[in-house]
C-alpha cells in the first residue's frame, strides 16, 4: 500500500497526493500486523512457521464481471478475500496473510472507498488474515480487486485435488445451488413471486450469492479425513469433474443426496428444471472432498462441532468421467457444467 | 493458472473452453516448478528455505496506464514482472516464485498472449522466479496483469526502507533518469533531433524506458553493506524523499553525482532543465540505498564482481527532508517529485 506516491520535494515541501490520502485515510489503518511494516516499506515481511509448506493462491473479482456495479463495497471487498480464503480452506491451510490489488475509476467516492475498507478490515479480523501490503492504481476501466492470499500447512500434508483414491465416497460441505440461485434472482427480481419465495427464502439466497461462506472453519478436519479436494466455486458439477480428472479416477454423484437449503428446495419444486442451475451455476464456495468410507462418520461429527455440516453424496471409482443420476437412474445431461470467464 | 474453467460435463463430454485451451498452450508450458503442480490445483504449495522471512509484493500494470497498448506484448510480461523482482532486490530478497493474475479483452488476438507469455518464459528463467499459479479473466476494460512476487531473506535481515542512518552515505545503482526521457521520447519521437541523439543513444533511453534491468544480481551484497535500501520505481528524488522521511534523518544529494548514461548526458546537453524529469521521473527500477562511509568501498568492489555500478551521491544527516544541490551549491526545486497514479 506504500508505492507510487509522491512526497516531499527537493525543496523539503510535503505535496501529499491524493492516493497519499486514501491509503492513509482507509488502509493504513489495516496495517496492524507487524508483518505489514505499517505499509511503509516496499514489501510486507513475515516469517513462516517452521515445518510448514506455503500455500499460495490468487483470485479476484472485476466489477460488471464478477460483482455488480452496485453491489455494497464492503461486500465486494469481503468477497474478493473470502473467494481466496475459500481456496485456502479446500487445500486445508491456516491463512498467514494477504495482499491487495485494487485499480480504481477516477469517479468512484470515496465513501465507497470508505466503506470498501471497512468491510475488508472485518473480514481481516475475523478470518485472521491480515492484510500486509498491496498497490493501488486509477484505472480507465472497471474497478477491479486482485487479492493474493496465502497460508501454511504442514510440510506435504496440503490437500490436493489430485488425491481422490477408487472407493472413497464424495463428500460436500454446507449447500449446493443457493448463489446460482441468487444470481438469478439478483437478475430478475420478478422470480421472487413466480417461485413463490418468502422474504426469509428470497435474502438466504440473495446473501449466499453476495457474500460466499468459505469454510475454513474446518481446514484442520479437512487434512485429516480427506484424500482429496478443492472448492465449489465454478459449480458442483464442472469441480468435481475437474477433481476426478485431476485424480484419474470417476465420480458418480446421486443428485437427490445433493444438500440443498429450505430456499433452494422450495425453487426446485417450483421449477424442477432448475437443478441443473444448482448443481452447475457458481459461487458456492463450498468444499467438495473424498473421504475413505470408514472416516465420514468421524468427518461428519468433526465437522459438525465446527458448525459445518457435510453430506455424503456419491461414491469415487476407478475410470473416468463424472456423472450425476437422476432420481431414474439416468445421468442429468447439462448444458454446461460450470462457468467460464472465456 | 487453472481456475475457473468448464469441463467435463455430467454427460461426461469433455468441454473445453477457450481459456481451457489458452491456459493450456501458452501458461502451462511455464508450470515447470513442482510447486506450480501443473496448474492442476488450486493453489500453489512450496516449502520455504529453513530460517527465512517471506518477502511478499504485489505490483502490476494496466495497458494504457502504466505500458502502452503498442508495446511489444513480451515486454510488457517481462515489466509487469521485473517492478516485482526490482522490489526483492532492493529488500536484499531472493525471489522464491510469483503468482500472475491476467484480465485480458475479448479482442487480444491469440499471437499477443503467445507472445506475452513468451517474454514471461523468459524472464522466470533468467531471474529463477517461475510462476507458481494465477488466474485470467476476461474485463471490458483494458488489459490488466497483476503479480504477487515471493522471495526470501535470512530470518530478520530484510533491508528496510527505514534503516538509515545520519553519518552513512546515499549510493545509487547504475544509472538515473534514462527511463523518464526514454518515455519523453516515447510520446514525441521528435524529440530525437532536438536532442541530437543517435541511433544508439535512442535505442538505450527507449529500451531503458521499456525494459527494466532490476538489481537482483547484488541482493546478498545489498544485505550486506546497506542499511537501508529501497528501489527506485517513482523518480529519485521522491523515492529518497520516502526513504529519509521513514528512517527519521535528512538526505543530502549533490545533483552533479547522480550517475547518468552518455545518452542522457547528451539530452541534458542539449536542454538543461531536464535534469528535473532525469531526477524525478519514474521507471529507473535502480535501488537507492545507505551505507556506513566505511563500508562504500567493499560494497562498491562486491557489486561491480557482480556487473552492476554503484555511486555515491550524497549523505544521510540527523533532521528531516531531502535536498538535491545544483552546481552552485542551491537546492534545486521540482514541481513534482515523483511520480502518482491519483
Amino acid at each position: 500500500m506504500a508505492d507510487r506516491r509522491p512526497t516531499e520535494t527537493g525543496t523539503d515541501t510535503a505535496t501529499e497526493s491524493a492516493e497519499d490520502r486514501l491509503i492513509a485515510r482507509y488502509f493504513k489503518p489495516l496495517a496492524r500486523h507487524p508483518a505489514a511494516l505499517g505499509f511503509n516499506d516496499d514489501a510486507a515481511a513475515i516469517a513462516p512457521p517452521p515445518g510448514c509448506d506455503l500455500v499460495l493462491k490468487t483470485d479476484g473479482v472485476i466489477v460488471g464481471v464478477h460483482v455488480f456495479a452496485d453491489d455494497p463495497p464492503d461486500a465486494i471487498a469481503r468477497k474478493a478475500l473470502r473467494m481466496n480464503l475459500s481456496d485456502l480452506a479446500a487445500k486445508g491451510a491456516t491463512p498467514l496473510g494477504f495482499l491487495m490489488s485494487i485499480a480504481l475509476p477516477k469517479d468512484v467516492p470515496e465513501s465507497w472507498i470508505a466503506q470498501f475498507a471497512e468491510g475488508l478490515a472485518a473480514d481481516a479480523e475475523h478470518f485472521g488474515c491480515p492484510l500486509l501490503g498491496g498497490d493501488t492504481d486509477r484505472t480507465p476501466g472497471p474497478a477491479a480487486v486482485n487479492v493474493f492470499a496465502f497460508g501454511t500447512v504442514p510440510h506435504g500434508l496440503m490437500v490436493r485435488r489430485g488425491g481422490a483414491r477408487p472407493g472413497e465416497r464424495v463428500v460436500v460441505t454446507g449447500s449446493i445451488g443457493d448463489a446460482a440461485l441468487g444470481l438469478a434472482l439478483r437478475r430478475d427480481a420478478s422470480l421472487r413471486s413466480r417461485w413463490r419465495l418468502d422474504q426469509h427464502g428470497h435474502d438466504h439466497l440473495a446473501d449466499r450469492y453476495l457474500l460466499p461462506q468459505p469454510r475454513n472453519a474446518i481446514a484442520n478436519i479437512l487434512r485429516e479425513h480427506a484424500s482429496g479436494a478443492m472448492d465449489v466455486s465454478d459449480g458442483l458439477a464442472g469441480d468435481l469433474a475437474k477433481l476426478a480428472r485431476v485424480s484419474g479416477v470417476a465420480a458418480r454423484v446421486e443428485a437427490a443426496q445433493v444438500p440443498l437449503s429450505d430456499a433452494a428446495r422450495a425453487v426446485l419444486a417450483a421449477e424442477p428444471g432448475l437443478i441443473e442451475t444448482a448443481l452447475s451455476g457458481g459461487d458456492d464456495y463450498e468444499i467438495v472432498c473424498t473421504v475413505p468410507p470408514g472416516q465420514v462418520e468421524a468427518f461428519r461429527t468433526a465437522a459438525k462441532a465446527a458448525a459445518v455440516t457435510v453430506t455424503d453424496i456419491g461414491e469415487i471409482s476407478p475410470g473416468a468421467g463424472t456423472s450425476f443420476l437422476g432420481g431414474d437412474g439416468k445421468s442429468l445431461t447439462f448444458k454446461q457444467a460450470s462457468f467460464s470467464h472465456f
